[in-house]
């Protein structure tokens, strides 16, 4: 990274790399082995200047979760065109998703990880990007199932469902991909549309998986 | 819940007694709200009692991890047969799966939520069950993969991102289910399976998903 200390660098400029080194270094040492002396050298900015512009630790934490977080559903939002076939939406959404994720590994660590791992106010603000994120997908597959000939009318709280279960996947296969050597951000998008999309047209063409008989009796017993 | 108080109960009862107080308040309050005194009235024993037996509210948040995880991984396993078909198998599994959490809400909070967002050392206990999920998963998919008759060499990596995929989607929607009003653990189990299963069959069958070819293009700069 190798930032230039310099005294006629704008407050802006210096609090992005002074978040860019937090971010690294809390995604790479986690929230209580980090140091600010550690950010402070990194950023190449003394201590006392990190606390006169980020006021604590905690703050410092609070502030990178809303970059990273922002960044992330940006990237998203802009990986989409609207107008587009709802599959070909999820797609370049996925694609948008784990290439983000995959350029800012530091970033996903501190969002996925990190954040949840800290207890609150952390936790809550990575609540509300995912709040974002699944109101997204939801729309996105509310749209499908209306544009999808054979069955207009999945139920609202089928699609609320679907919407979680893919949040979930990715958030999964995000962590994973960064941490399996030689998985492309291309390779984690095409599985996990492999695995949703084929799943989702199916229902959306009215071919559910059908459940054995004998489940079922399983099944009702287990749940009454 | 009513415990009773008395004093010939063996130790075994006592601790259990305790351990459900705990799991049903720290669940309900959260880690850091809820209180000793909470915890012992709850179980009908006295607060030097508590520490006696489990030493610290730290001490004890840990046996409620191991005792809730220990059980959800208990109830999958003991909820699935081998021999049967592998949808058979996903069937049964998350039909178990959604009921435990279900069942236990307070138990699946303190596991996903809560073991998550109050640090180490109860983040990793949470992390070594979430290991066992995923890897009983990849093996059913791998046999699956190895049944299907038109592509019966799935790739081991593409088996490893689909589990992921799989268990981060379940985590993700036991937490949404037992957050929304009139959801069944049956239901849960079905829209999972009807995401998952459509999905994993085709691709298992050798229909994958295919990718616009502008997309295509799209991804492969993306990605380099």
């Amino acid at each position: 990274m190798g930032a230039v200390k310099s005294k006629r660098m704008p407050r802006a400029v210096r609090e992005q790399q002074m978040l860019d080194a937090a971010v690294r270094t809390f995604g790479q040492r986690g929230y209580r082995a980090a140091s600010m002396d550690e950010i402070a050298e990194l950023a190449g900015v003394s201590k006392p200047l990190v606390y006169l512009y980020l006021n604590s630790k905690e703050d410092l934490f609070t502030a990178c979760i809303r970059r990273e977080a922002k960044a992330l559903t940006e990237a998203v939002r802009a990986g989409v065109r609207t107008g587009l076939p709802a599959d070909r939406q999820l797609w370049d959404g996925l694609q948008a998703f784990f290439t983000h994720t995959a350029e800012n590994p530091d970033g996903w660590t501190v969002l996925h990880l990190q954040a949840r791992t800290h207890g609150e106010p952390f936790a809550a603000e990575v609540a509300a990007m995912r709040e974002e994120l699944v109101a997204f997908v939801t729309e996105l597959i509310a749209v499908a199932a209306r544009e999808a000939h054979r069955n207009p009318s999945l139920p609202e709280g089928e699609v609320a469902g679907l919407a979680e279960a893919l949040v979930g996947a990715a958030e999964s296969l995000a962590a994973w991909a960064n941490a399996t050597a030689g998985v492309t951000a291309r390779e984690a998008a095409a599985t996990l549309m492999n695995f949703a999309w084929a799943g989702l047209g199916n229902l959306m063409d009215g071919h559910p998986w059908s459940p054995p008989a004998e489940a079922d009796a399983v099944a009702a017993r287990a749940v009454t």
